[in-house]
């Protein structure tokens, strides 16, 4: 299945000049959902991954149903102010000014083997944050999952040092 | 497998007097995380079931697996200003102001027959605005199912006329 075929392009969204990737319509449709999220459990099998991380909030449609797949426990990042219990904060630079994400500090035990998953890869702060999060609690970022990923903004170059796998890549 | 035991209560948060349940520590937890959403979906067996839609955000992370398990679409209900498409929106009371919701106007066909998954039933006011917007598609709302019930909230009074489900509920 072709699945950029099921992902709709939305001019000028959320501002002129983007053309965002609407994955909306891909997930309303039940066998590009079943499709996309067995080729992304896929990417996973033999890594014996423990938990799946998604970060806020399109991580969690493309995370939690590829956690359940795989048989891993499922982790949410989140924005500052979401998560009840004790948490760890990473602060990241954006284009203008900055973004904190946390997750709870009992999330994940040392040694875990870790994969992290969201739907978009553009210029990989927010998932390079996520890495950054799982490291400093002790577990191996095992593997970074995209459904999609804008190859023309290089995340790649700011993942470099882990193994990331996209699904469907736009060159512009 | 007692899920309630796997739900975390935080006191206090996000307000006083408040007793949050965080569902963070059933998801990281495998077992538990498969056990719930199996449980979930064996509620929705031989209803037919064309789409599961969520609320913004906890109802993706309970709502997506499901989709995924019983092999429908999932279709998300946000805040305003997320879904990048023309949208319905839903404005609903709450005890100070009031909030809104949106869907795509083409998330739901006539017809279809559609799930509501929520985390928790606390006042049902946010999956009534969603049953809502369902009905105003076209969509038949068959089953409306949460993980836990804040029964002391009565909630499902005000959903009486939808079939609802609960996992875990919490008297006090």
């Amino acid at each position: 299945m072709d699945l950029s075929k099921k992902i709709r392009e939305v001019q000028d969204f959320p501002k002129e000049g983007i053309n965002f990737k609407d994955i909306t319509t891909l997930l309303q449709d039940k066998d590009a959902f079943q499709y996309m999220v067995n080729k992304l459990a896929q990417e996973l099998e033999d890594l014996e991954i423990d938990i799946v991380v998604g970060p806020e909030s399109r991580g969690f449609l493309v995370g939690a149903p590829v956690a359940y797949k795989i048989g891993a426990g499922f982790v949410p990042v989140r924005k500052p102010g979401k998560l009840p219990h004790e948490t760890m904060r990473y602060e990241y630079q954006l284009e203008y000014g900055s973004d904190v994400l946390e997750i709870h500090k009992d999330a994940i035990q040392p040694g875990q083997k870790v994969a992290i998953l969201d739907d978009l890869l553009a210029t990989g702060g927010t998932v390079l944050a996520t890495a950054k999060l799982i490291e400093a609690l002790g577990g191996e970022v095992v593997s970074i999952n995209f459904l999609i990923e804008l190859a023309f903004l290089k995340g790649r170059d700011v993942l470099k040092s882990y193994h990331v796998k996209t699904l469907v890549s736009y060159d512009a």
